[in-house]
């Protein structure tokens, strides 16, 4: 069997955690099994080196960062590799670019174009245990390029794709994927399966256990995902192909982000090509743009609201000032005192009505909604930010607790 | 003009050392010149890693220790070409792999075997400064491989010799070579000029200027060295070609090496082939022996003495054991309890009796002399550790201040 595993930083933090992680490698390895290990940087190392950037710069080439951010996983590798060889299995460190992950060139954000998998495969022949950087590639130049939020997840996923292994599985600090944030809400449960479609909708509203972009790689080329903690030896969530859909749960989980903002755009002349305009000029310097609501025309305008990450914010709202003129909106304001809440389930396909459910939940509450949107197996409202839990917890009593 | 410009690790130490850096050479780049950087990882970095490892394991594979070791020149060019950039020149930075040097695999010890130089040429065309990290390359097989004891010096040489620079300018935190070290010395006189060859002798004895592999090669390569301090902007030392030997003086410096320990072989059998089975198994596991010394034979015995350095000491000792039986010597003694002085100076070709004059100074001090070696410009002697500072002072009265 061919095993792809994923360390999170949490889990390789300091030295005696890469010692139990590289303890869990070994007993896999010593089963027989072929086994690629994905790991991001150590715990603080990321933050210690963007600080260390901070007292050189405040603008930083793109280039330059990931030079420096991707020494953080280079670090993680050889160690583990250190560590795994101590307890007697034949291991090897690469690189992202050793391993052959080849990625376009948008620095700090870059996309995977492809994977060579020949030394990988070659080592994994050879009986050694393959220690991978997370995060990381390189772009046609031969130049580092880093893979952006969730990029370790993407790394992993993606080479578990390329060498069609039998599984990945996902190491996180929580035991798995639940019907809530456990945090918020005591009541939450662990799910022991969930469909891609639905964990892609949970990954996308913020459940933050796994990255929309690694739950869609895995979809694409049906790579079972194998969510757990790395701090026992418990099952964790299963995610993959919903074998029965009609018998799935209304709704499988309540999910919220606070890692959102919201721009408003007042006044844009209503004709063809203007949202074009818009979301093209964004997407090129790789803003994710979230929701798009469009309100109804008066006299020849629209105003045009959309969601972003907090992270973007500031670049999103340079490049709408920046087409401004062109555009012709007459105004934008922008806040980040929002969040969003979402219900997912694949059986809501099957149920009309549960938006209307999730809307009288909320009003119950005295919620305001400031945008919504839905898909066919899920609903997220925007909200404002200190409603957040009020709104987790209704949601959760109402149709996790309630229906199920 | 192409210059290529050396930092070391305490140059580029801390954020206000890498900005201070940059300034300097930002203003040779602004000055028209191409500028080509090779710096070495920050202060502490080094050291920081190792102590990481030896958390994690005491017997680390030297591949891994590489992959390790290596992320501490690529934070420092990430770093400093940031700093760079700020100030308004373009610049890139390349790691070892990227600016194309390729090394054997010997880990931890690689030697060059070549360096392609076409992404530094094409950089510099585009007018970039182009930052390289010391002390690394890549193996064929594409692993990283670091460069031992004086590999950033050694990495800033050979781009020069490949780049057919105008000339190599090493930085350190001493302001040129100096007839003996200061510290001991205080009446030490700093030398404007130096040959190679007496650079190459002062550099392997241990004043730690410059490392005798980045000598070497400049000399090979007809490289002007220039060693300057990075704190101000007097000029240095310039090391090259002595342009007329017949003036040079006597002795142009005296050196001193703690770097040292001595291992004595007794009763070897006096057979054809026995030093070349010792030192043969002790260079192919890259050990560096320097003084060998074959005592007169009797009844058919000899006793051989050797030095290498400290760091090697155990493994030397090691490959000693394991070649005993072939041998047939009957045991063997090591001694690190000792140092080494020198007088170096091309002009001891033409003024024999020199080496007399060396003993008869340490004579006169009452410092027994343990091993002798002699070249045509430099006579060394091992003497007791406790000895050193005795004899360096004694050696510099007698032929720099006394002699020039």
């Amino acid at each position: 069997m061919l095993v792809v595993k994923k360390f999170g930083g949490s889990s390789v933090g300091d030295p005696e955690r890469i010692k139990r992680v590289a303890r869990r490698v070994v007993e896999e390895h010593q089963k027989g099994n072929q086994v690629v290990v994905a790991v991001s940087a150590m715990g603080d190392t990321t933050d210690d080196l963007i600080s260390l950037m901070k007292q050189v710069t405040n603008n930083p080439p793109e280039r330059e960062m990931d030079m420096l951010l991707s020494t953080g996983e280079q670090i993680s590798i050889a160690l583990l590799a250190m560590a795994i060889r101590d307890l007697g299995s034949d291991v090897v460190s690469l690189t992202g670019g050793q391993v052959g992950i080849y990625t376009d060139d948008v620095h700090t954000k870059a996309k995977i174009l492809r994977i060579e998998t020949g030394r990988v495969r070659e080592e994994l022949n050879q009986g050694r245990v393959v220690v991978v950087a997370g995060f990381q590639g390189v772009n046609p130049d031969g130049d580092i390029t880093t893979l952006g939020r969730g990029g370790s997840d993407t790394t992993a996923v993606a080479l578990a794709a390329a060498l069609r292994a039998d599984v990945c599985e996902i190491f996180t600090d929580v035991d798995g994927v639940y019907t809530t944030d456990p945090r918020v809400v005591p009541e939450a449960r662990k799910l022991s399966h969930i469909s891609y479609d639905e964990m892609l909708e949970l990954a996308s509203l913020g459940a933050q256990v796994l990255h929309p972009r690694s739950v869609e790689l895995a979809k694409q080329y049906g790579i079972p995902l194998h969510v757990r903690t790395s701090f026992n030896h418990m099952e964790g969530t299963i995610v993959e192909e919903a074998p029965d859909m009609e018998n799935a749960p209304v709704v499988s989980g309540v999910a919220h982000d606070y890692n959102v903002a919201k721009i408003g755009l007042f006044d844009v002349p209503d004709k063809p090509g203007v949202a074009k305009t818009i979301f093209k000029a964004l997407s090129k310097q790789s803003i994710n743009v979230d929701m798009i609501i469009q309100s109804a025309m008066r006299n020849n305008m629209n105003d045009i609201g959309f969601t972003t990450t907090i992270d973007d914010l500031r670049k999103a709202l340079q490049i709408i000032e920046a087409i401004q003129d062109e555009v012709g909106f007459k105004g934008y304001t922008h806040d980040e005192d929002v969040a969003k809440v979402s219900i997912v389930g694949a059986g809501m396909i099957s149920h009309p009505g549960v938006a209307a459910d999730m809307f009288e939940a909320l009003a119950d509450e005295g919620i305001n909604l400031e945008m919504i949107t839905t898909s066919e197996i899920k609903v997220s409202c925007v909200i404002k930010r200190a409603d957040t839990e009020k709104a987790v917890k209704a949601l959760h009593k109402k149709f996790v607790t309630e229906w199920q």
